[in-house]
């Protein structure tokens, strides 16, 4: 396992939130990041689809490992948006991700997330955000 | 308990995830909505603030009680957008979420997010998206 | 005429798209601003409406001069997201703008833009965005 | 010319806004649209970049022409969400927008502003964001 995808997966892990989710690194390559989560009964609202939140959710984090592959890890999401355009059903939510522009302190990244079985992925929602480098961890 | 915040409880409480994650309606009235989230260890991140996800899922959440006070309950959230502007420490959080416009079948709400402690409430979060009615349950 | 009235004034219109547009500021008071936009024929779209691209001109304006009442006079808008609400008709437009949260060198702010005649005001817009105090003039 | 390409001419030019502006289709194939806007010096701000109300202009007009494109003429944009990357200087802007999902009556577009000079473009914006279908040209 190379060190980015070793990094990342430590650092994903390092998320109780994530590991409550069941979240994983399912590939790093310093400008693409997808993030896996298993869709199990918890994680749906109350027709069967994905929650709208554990969308949010994947696309939140993917956005920040994207944004922290080029600014570094000491990286937080500012700010995102995301459209919804197909109830997510399947087996797995997979969110990939990308930079859009990166400056020294802020990278504009996007991210797809797809529902998956067995045969095929389908696009369920898609997102747009700002990712800033910060000093200290804390927010400012 | 009036009806309108029965209701909105049964809603809340048929969705997994909701109940999983341990969110709960504190008011609703018609025009505003609040839902609170107990914020415990697994729904933080690796610096011991709530997750980004867990603010979004709230956000997202609350929009659609929003949505659906002006729309009927068959509703979901189409897109949002969210700052996030402070990181999250407290022992709950609480999303307030009303709406700024509503036509026949789309409204377009606000939510704001706060972390509270025993001694005050700090905004953290800020997001604007748009409900939608839906016919089926199926999202098109 | 107070001192932040005239500054903003002559902030507006040391911009020539402002002036090619016609927009000037209705009010400001370091809290809130109103920028008006007398709406004529130029800035309609093919149905009589004011063009969503005013509008958001409209929207990015005004949010910059809320930032820039709570970080100082070198700012730009980062991002934002805009809703369009309904049809904008009347003699004129005005959005009012004000700031949610500020830190050090980002503000989130929100604005409401709406569309005026002789009777009432209608809100066509709502906006929400980024703005970045700056070091020199040039975005990174 | 093939009828697409007059057809999206027609429907531009019939925009007052967009004639005030100089905005022109560069292209449009079913799939992907490109409206350029030669920048001139009403259309800058006070420190010699295009205004960012240029770029959402155009970004609007862009989005709005691509969900054209999927879902029939008869289209608006409902919202849609801007990062600006770089300050946008160079001879002409360049918005080139797609679409990456449609409904029977929404479409989700995505677009990028680029500012071109005699050797190069580069990005100075990207947006997202929701087109929707209308039945009569009033906005609910």
């Amino acid at each position: 396992m190379n060190e980015l995808l070793h990094f990342a997966k430590q650092s994903l892990d390092s998320q109780p939130f994530s590991r409550f989710l069941g979240a994983e690194i399912e590939h790093i390559d310093g400008t693409d990041v997808a993030i896996r989560l298993p869709l199990r009964e918890e994680l749906k609202q109350q027709h069967g689809f994905a929650h709208g939140g554990v969308l949010s959710y994947l696309a939140d984090n993917a956005l920040t490992f994207a944004g922290g592959m080029a600014l570094g890890p000491a990286v937080l999401t500012a700010e995102f948006k995301i459209n919804y355009v197909r109830p997510a059903v399947g087996t797995a939510l997979v969110a990939r991700a990308g930079v859009i522009y990166a400056g020294r302190s802020q990278a504009v990244c996007r991210c797809d997330v797809f529902a998956r079985d067995a045969e095929s992925e389908k696009l369920v929602a898609t997102a747009q955000g700002t990712i800033s480098k910060v000093e200290s961890l804390k927010r400012e």
